[in-house]
């Protein structure tokens, strides 16, 4: 079964709405391992969207249309897709009965323009909108299931759930299997490094197929997939997902929804340890994701922004004469923050960062930034250079210094 | 000049990202009067994508795609373009030596298979790309200007701003005239309040035209004007921009690409007054965004995250009677906090919020923000309502936060 998307709507070609439905619906055929190959989006003009559904009847053996069904005179699906069938409209009576009684029920005037949405291509399936005006509609055009459904995002969805996936799935027959993934999440390897370490997987990779994703320094490796139960996909992820963890090793962060906070906020309450942390650079951002999980007072306590260089001694306790030997960006300057920063936040664990993130130099290059890391058990210091704009910079250090925080618990 | 948008990625099919890309094309395309008719989505497939292709440049004048040149093997953008146009793959000595060169410069092993980079379809010229490795490119193919942007939205931004808007605004004729649009940010009004106030405006807007966007609790209300000159464009928006300034008054806190921030750092120097941060729900958030602007350590000195209440009174010499008569999410306590922060931070001003961001609720309603500032002439306290999730309501109380420090500051 294979099926496309076609979103309908002039306010997605003037870029003022973001086509989520898109995703949405791409995600649940994926979830049920359902073939999508292709997405369009085409303005509210009959000749043109006429066009993408024949386009789209050719290739598919089911389309989605999304937008165009409301009650205005620029909704027009209804109408175009009634032309591509060469079948008239029908106007539903007992739908346009409904309609009124609803309205009457709410207490307010039925506006006469509603009656657009009585009508359907002959020949159609309703698709019952439970939680809007807008009815959709199926119908068979030349072998492919066109279907029609409103763009506002909570009706699709409900409508997508209820009746369009269960609908295609039943018709996709009962040997397609299902499609499992595996998301792996890396950091510290450049996405051509990851690549490099996995090149024989992912180029004999059929099934499962090996993919990579980078995002804002983090690579994740997706593993896909398809057999005849979940079971039996788990089994086919596992091994190469083992030869994938061993590969990268300790890179590899988390899987699926993991993220840096919520590994680093376990880690810490598995050994009954809080954290604070000392920023410089970062101005707080580090503060910011740690505080971002719910439930994050249970092990962050709080954070020291030391921006102005003297509060780095009246606040962290940092001995001027490091900065002087060293210099405000340096190893030693980070590690006297957070050994400050353990004390003044009263935290177990305390991570630190000054850096230059520019755009102009700061003694040392733009992008140098020092990170350091205390606990009750040791201390790391490390120098890393990063790429990008003071935004991107600020950004990757503080994802840099949980990654940190990480490795540091894990290896005391 | 008719522009179509192809995004390229097998993660766009399978919903695991969604196409924002098309978005923020689309609007910068029709800023520009420029004709947008189609987006499609593709995988990474050759073939599907070399239909794709040819269906575009059938149709349009210029097609942008975005995905699929990147350094890994399913990256064949470069490969798919060269097919179509006919033409093979050149290898670019001097862009891969500039990579060498910057990789060096940043301490790392260059990895060698980002020398899949340097391939570009004969023929093409290079659209560089300052943020990223992956250059793009641009060759026209059967009257057609194809043009390949990184997937990555902070890359292809950049790109698309510097180099192929110019590009085609510059192709699309010079009788065609200028567009130009005047944006005024307004805070503290809905949406729905803005659109009230001028609706007037915006029903009758055709040249100029008055359109709203919201984001994140600032709502942007957009002038757009068609005319044969830049000059006469201006003077047809002047009256408008004056007319809705009057109308929204001290809500308009700035214009065009005017930060909160960046007003806020403009007011503070104007006074010779530097500002920090006491934060217990936002966690870093204020300080995070007033050190996000370049050079903001000539005003902002540093914050207290005071996440743990007992760091409330340790670091910012809050009364814990305050805290017990008054509630932790109090105007109170949040007053106590900045005029804490003056002292240990050593600042003229100093704003401080204290809430409940949720999901669990903390004395008070989720949502529930208390902010306060003060100033060397005066104090203000605010209580504010947000709507959303975690992740929402610290980010609007972040916002309104600065918002705040605004209006102190004015007022003062």
């Amino acid at each position: 079964m294979n099926v496309e998307i076609l979103a309908v709507g002039t306010e997605l070609l003037l870029g003022q709405i973001v086509n989520t439905n898109a995703s949405e619906i791409a995600s649940r055929l994926a979830d049920h391992g359902l073939t999508h190959r292709y997405q369009g989006v085409v303005g509210d003009n009959p000749e043109r969207m006429e066009v993408a559904i024949r386009q789209a009847i050719e290739r598919a053996d089911a389309l989605i249309i999304t937008g165009g069904i409301g009650p205005t005179l620029d909704d027009v699906t209804r109408e175009v897709v009634a032309s591509v069938a060469g079948v008239p409209l029908e106007f539903d009576t007992s739908y346009s009965e409904s309609m009124r009684r609803r309205w009457e029920a709410l207490g307010r005037d039925f506006p006469e323009s509603n009656l657009r949405q009585a009508y359907r291509p002959a020949g159609s399936d309703v698709i019952a909108n439970p939680k809007g005006s807008a009815p959709g509609f199926r119908l068979e055009v030349d072998g492919c299931w066109v279907m029609a459904l409103p763009g506002v995002p909570v009706e699709m969805l409900g409508m997508l759930e209820d009746d369009v996936i269960p609908f295609l799935v039943d018709r996709s027959g009962i040997d397609r299997g299902v499609v499992r993934s595996r998301i792996l999440r890396s950091w510290g390897l450049s996405e051509a490094a990851v690549g490099e370490l996995l090149e024989d997987l992912f180029t004999d990779s059929r099934n499962p197929t090996v993919a990579f994703l980078a995002s804002a320094g983090v690579i994740k490796v997706r593993l896909t997939a398809r057999a005849s139960s979940v079971a039996s996909a788990s089994d086919m992820i596992a091994p190469i997902e083992d030869e994938v963890r061993r590969r990268l090793g300790e890179h590899i962060f988390g899987a699926d929804d993991d993220t840096i906070e919520r590994i680093v906020h376990a880690a810490l309450a598995a050994r009954g340890w809080t954290i604070g942390s000392a920023e410089s650079a970062t101005g707080g951002l580090i503060a910011a994701r740690l505080s971002s999980e719910p439930g994050s007072s249970a092990t962050f306590r709080g954070a020291i922004v030391a921006y102005a260089p003297d509060l780095k001694s009246s606040l962290l306790d940092v001995d001027p004469d490091v900065i002087d030997r060293h210099g405000i960006v340096s190893e030693e300057t980070a590690l006297a923050m957070a050994h400050g920063a353990r004390g003044t936040l009263a935290v177990d664990v305390a991570v630190a960062v000054t850096g230059s993130a520019g755009p102009e130099p700061l003694e040392v290059a733009v992008g140098t930034m020092c990170i350091a890391v205390v606990t009750p058990l040791g201390e790391r210091a490390r120098t890393l250079r990063m790429p990008g704009d003071r935004e991107r910079v600020r950004a990757y250090a503080a994802t840099a210094a949980l990654q940190h925080v990480r490795l540091a618990i894990q290896t005391s």
